[in-house]
């Protein structure tokens, strides 16, 4: 745990502000030297230093790092993301900025320039879902893409690896001896879709199991569509597992099974993508699913942004493991 | 609808670059002055003007508008206020720039510190939710609070009618015929809680039902302490409909009246408060609920802070009302 400056104000016993008065050499305060000694031995004490940030400042020079995204802060699906640039800028001193394009080409452009103006020369990128990019003029140098990449490889950036993490997810459903394990997949076009087919389809391949194409269906990620194609996968395929593409596409087929009489994981397992903590884990029961690493892709953007160390010095993008989250909607196939 | 570049540039069928370049005046293009005629009679037919934001720039003087928040861009809970900060913005040319503090007095100092060196002049202060706030020594002028208020009742701010959307949603359970109505509230502290109590209690009290202090139960704020709490509610008091604390709370009783084989609504109406979109809709039966018009305080807050006319000139907070949004989990009393 970082130091910070409530440690010291409790350990010198003085409110916060006269910390940072002291530790800033604010003059004409009218804090006395008895305190400002006890602060300054508190702070030694705990290893705790100011913020390079507020250095920065009294140099009236501020370290901006920013974010320019085309809609994370404005949907509830990324923003541990941002949670995590956060996180390592306030460790390193940097004040993180945000703006979100509506992915807006016009607004970008102009974000961009602003920012440079204000001599902002460092930038992530990021986008909401795994996506290729083509970064606009202004960011062609000091820029890190966050769940996204550009087509050369050339520019540092982040991606889940989607088939590694539905390779697992597959996996874990013939691990417990399914061979009819459907695939719930999104209709839409993404740069997640193929990649996690690819990986359904490989798994079932390594394990011996042949391909029913009947057990493949692809629906709108959400929660209604999911439900309707799995009353149709019920009626064609009689599956004994389901993987779903995402965990709002679980959701509706969470509400299928129940009305179908059907139990979960007795009579049939499902495993989801995504692991968004306010739908796996309180669904009944809850639902085993894979982690979308977005904290571990912000950590990593920022961090190689920074020129801290990093894994993987590129061709990019880097593809950050995806865990399986094991829950209690898996076991064996009834019978 | 505003009129956009991408309008411009299918009427004039030419780029959006080539509309952004003519209209913008770059010099040194390669644009012929025909194509430049027919760009700049489309944006004329169209109406359309170049964002306040583009001639800003060319000026040198980027407008931008700092938004200095608690958490609220790194919780799934409040994104819509950002996002229809960003919508005001974008509309007026302006620039919205995000800084997240993560509650850290220090960060936020910097923050606004490092604005305002960069001629930030107009700031909103988010919070995530409904709170009281002491405003930041920068922030004393130029500032709007975003679902929070200060004490004085001097700077504009607007939280959610909390009262009104909780008696709305009690007084439909009323309406419906309910008489012993269960709140299942937060055991936290929070500026909503006791507003949503009260309401309760008023709502009740209006419809000269008499309260059972049995059927008041409060706990954690999540799904599982909210389960638990609907067990003990069904051991010591028997209700016939649950108004909860928030959607989340919800889920708990839900998945504890399906434990306890009650049905929702024949045997048990249920209510919620947040109306999140990625919770409510899709619970089964789907939930009733009160919506935090989080869009609209956005709205608010950035054309309060713009100069936009609004209602209500203060005192401030600015109470904007929770529209009730009716599902299927509220029905009539079994018997």
């Amino acid at each position: 745990m970082r130091v910070t400056i409530k440690d010291v104000a409790a350990k010198a016993g003085v409110s916060t502000a006269t910390v940072s008065l002291v530790l800033n050499d604010a003059t004409g305060t009218r804090i006395p030297e008895r305190t400002a000694v006890k602060v300054r031995a508190a702070a030694e004490a705990l290893g705790y230093t100011s913020s390079a940030l507020a250095s920065g400042l009294r140099r009236q020079v501020s370290s901006i790092v920013g974010l320019i995204s085309d809609e994370i802060a404005t949907t509830p699906y990324a923003v541990r993301m941002i949670e995590a640039a956060g996180d390592v800028c306030r460790q390193t001193g940097n004040l993180l900025m945000l703006v979100n394009t509506g992915d807006d080409v016009e607004v970008e452009r102009d974000a961009v320039r602003a920012l440079r103006q204000h001599h902002v020369d460092r930038f992530v990128y990021a986008c909401m879902h795994h996506k290729l990019v083509e970064l606009p003029d202004g960011l062609a140098t000091g820029t890190v893409i966050l769940d996204g990449y550009e087509v050369s490889g050339t520019v540092p950036a982040v991606v889940p690896d989607e088939f590694q993490g539905a390779y697992d997810a597959v996996r874990e459903l013939v691990d417990h001896g399914h061979t009819r394990i459907a695939l719930l997949s999104d209709s839409d076009e993404s740069a997640a879709e193929p990649l996690r087919r690819a990986a359904y389809l490989s798994a079932l391949d390594d394990a011996g199991i042949e391909l029913d194409p009947a057990l493949v269906v692809r629906a709108l990620a959400l929660p209604g569509a999911a439900e309707a194609a799995t009353y149709e996968l019920w009626e064609s395929a009689a599956p004994t597992a389901i993987f779903c593409y995402n965990d709002r596409m679980a959701v509706g087929a969470y509400r299928a099974l129940r009305r179908l009489g059907l139990s979960i994981p007795d009579d049939v397992s499902v495993v989801g993508f995504d692991n968004m903590e306010i739908i796996a884990p309180e669904l009944d029961p809850p639902l085993t699913s894979v982690q979308l690493p977005h904290y571990e892709m912000g950590l990593w953007a920022l961090r190689r942004l920074l020129g801290l160390s990093v894994e993987d010095e590129g061709p990019w993008p880097y593809r950050m493991p995806c865990p399986l989250v094991r829950r209690q909607s898996v076991g064996p196939p009834r019978g």
